[in-house]
């Protein structure tokens, strides 16, 4: 797994609250149903409904369940990639919460926990940008 | 505030455990004071127990109170501007959990949580390299 983060997606309550949160401080983002991207350097900071977040990774979002509505994101170079991925990520002692599969964007990708509960997502998406030194680039907006 | 993330701390229970983790995947991390930094582009993924994270957060890390042991970091280039993202971020309706002070190393920092109760802290660390970019650098290791 390379060292990098592509996206910190933050689990919100109400996309569009939180999203004016971010820009009166001064950041600028990106929707796309329903989810906001802000390109932070070669990275995106993410704001996403919660419950669809809880839900995409397959983790019960209930107190107590360690979950506080964050996942780190790495964006891979193919569907192989991801399952290679996981693998080392169980082998090292995660948990997958969701096994890799197709998505509805026409991606592949995958979600474990690490020893602590942190939420990673493993993705190939072909529609989103991936730098040869795996920065995350967004669309100009 | 500038569009950028520092520092993103995971809170973990046995530093050490979780250290073995990400460098069983191919991570290369630096100890510090029972703290681990891995470099990730212009930023860092940090080890640190999360009874500590918590504590120097002022939150409260029972179950109900959201916290899900992850903090935001941005590091600015002076104690002022801690204060003015600070203040624009109570201003935007973020709760200041941890008002700016002194800290041990020297430094100036403060933490708030977003309007979902992310938590951010806002540090200026005159020991730790900031590019003119705001990319943080850690020392060789």
């Amino acid at each position: 797994m390379e060292q990098r983060v592509s996206l910190i997606t933050l689990g919100v309550v109400d996309v569009a609250r939180a999203r004016r949160f971010y820009e009166a401080l001064g950041w600028h983002g990106q929707e796309v149903e329903e989810t906001v991207f802000f390109q932070a350097g070669p990275m995106a900071v993410v704001l996403w409904g919660r419950a669809k977040l809880a839900d995409d990774a397959r983790v019960d979002d209930v107190a107590g369940d360690g979950f506080g509505g964050v996942a780190l994101a790495q964006n891979v170079r193919s569907p192989a990639e991801v399952d290679t991925v996981l693998a080392a990520a169980v082998a090292a002692g995660a948990t997958v919460t969701r096994p890799a599969a197709p998505t509805f964007y026409g991606g592949y990708a995958g979600y474990f926990r690490d020893p602590d509960g942190h939420v990673w997502e493993v993705a190939h998406n072909p529609g989103f940008g991936l730098a040869d030194d795996g920065s995350v680039i967004l669309p100009e907006g």
